[in-house]
């Protein structure tokens, strides 16, 4: 190991993991570092280029307290947090696409009967959100849960914005024995992923755009079955085609259509959960 | 866009960078987002591996301050500084290997003539290290300088110990129009690298120590030719053969002889420098 050149310094590396006895964190360190190597080899970085590199997982690092997780936002913009939500949710067709859970998930909604708007700050709710949760069978799942969540019409959750009420746009509903939901609410809006550190400059460099399109968040969780985490989003939206952390999938895109009995719109859509393995 | 599968993920994130108009971070970010893709569908992590990653990204962000540089030891430990050192300093054969700089060169070391010791504590110098700096054509380089720096017997370079004199074991030295350089000092002593934040445990998890073996460092610098940062280690060094950091090449590995006209012992080691472009 004392004869490191270009050509052997990425097996030097990994020889030097023949003493870890962790079999799994061997397996990927010795991944990650042929990746790495290969990566630094294709782009030969210059001393400044790799100096760059370190400042900016540096800063990075710094962005990070108990309220901003700068590296999440990394890996989300990167198309990884996806890529391995999607590895750990391969699913039989039919059934429902996961979608990210982000950071704006909070325990405690309340629950609330079949029916109910979870509209708390006086807005008029116009969108009725109903459907079934079924098996892979298309039976109906009783006493599923479904907590849902989303955006105010100035783009912002109820944690961030101190001049909603508590829990405004958030519930959680339970199906009957037909498998059924509904609820009341409106239209969630588009918003910017936090774009005012290293990877907001990340994007603005790389010419991209810190928005995700308009999405409702659910949770849906039954005994016996695997918890789906999943979101819907919006046909026509700006930012449906163009999601900054690439969490839409087009089985997940709906259109609301106009309220036949009432005024607003309404959309349906019928969830499918994986049985627990 | 709205097609994230796991087959298409990785183009996605790709296809989002076309409207980067810097060509050269376009390159480099293409390049990081298929390897760092790669890396991922090789390993399938887990979302609690995944957090595991975010958690050790954060530590060694939040461990680095004016004083620690903790993510330019992990680049270190996994062998990146080396590599991107190689790269960017190919050389043509006869020509002396770089080695790592390392945090610990300070400017402003003194000028001193030559044969002095470098040694400022009161130890009584019994190395003489000497040679010849010569280009190509193996032709004499006169004023060249050597800025030279190592550890005292205790591990630590007087930067890092407020009981060593300033300057201690640190100074420059001008070769004559023969160019020859001498100057007297002890042998440096092995030494860990920093082992008590993220970088460390990951050392310690993946069976690896954190010794440096014991090594000499110089840059020497000449008018119209490539800058040279190097060092030289010492045959028989417990650490020669797994150096933490990747540093040691073989042609940089001397052996004292002892000396035939005085107490102690001697190196010769004779420095080929490139001419710049």
């Amino acid at each position: 190991m004392r004869d490191v050149t270009e050509a052997t310094a990425t097996e030097a590396v990994v020889g030097k993991l023949a003493g870890c006895e962790n079999a799994r964190l061997k397996q990927v360190m010795t991944s990650f570092v042929r990746h790495l190597h290969a990566f630094v080899r294709e782009i030969e970085p210059t001393q400044a280029e790799w100096f760059t590199a370190i400042k900016f997982l540096t800063d990075t690092g710094h962005m990070c307290d108990d309220k901003r997780q700068e590296f999440i936002l990394l890996s989300d913009t990167l198309g990884v947090s996806t890529l391995v939500e999607l590895i750990n949710n391969r699913k039989s067709p039919g059934m429902t696409e996961t979608s990210v859970l982000g950071p704006f998930w909070v325990e405690g909604a309340p629950h609330l009967p079949l029916g109910a708007s979870i509209v708390k700050d006086g807005t008029a709710a116009d969108l009725l959100v109903h459907g079934r949760v079924h098996d892979a069978e298309g039976r109906p799942i009783a006493a599923a849960v479904l907590d849902v969540w989303q955006t105010a019409p100035n783009g912002m959750y109820d944690v961030q914005d101190p001049n909603q009420p508590a829990m405004n746009l958030r519930g959680k509903f339970t199906t009957g024995s037909d498998g059924r939901f509904d609820f009341q609410t409106i239209m969630p809006t588009p918003y910017p992923i936090p774009h005012d550190g290293p990877v907001g400059a990340l994007l603005t460099a790389t010419g991209r755009h810190p928005w995700r399109p308009a999405h409702l968040h659910f949770i849906i969780s039954a005994p016996g079955y695997r918890l789906l985490t999943t979101a819907l989003y919006f046909e026509g939206d700006p930012y449906v085609d163009s999601d900054a952390v690439f969490g839409v999938k087009s089985d997940l895109v709906v259109r609301p259509s106009p309220r036949s009995d009432a005024a607003g719109s309404e959309v349906r859509y019928d969830f499918g959960l994986e049985r627990a393995e």
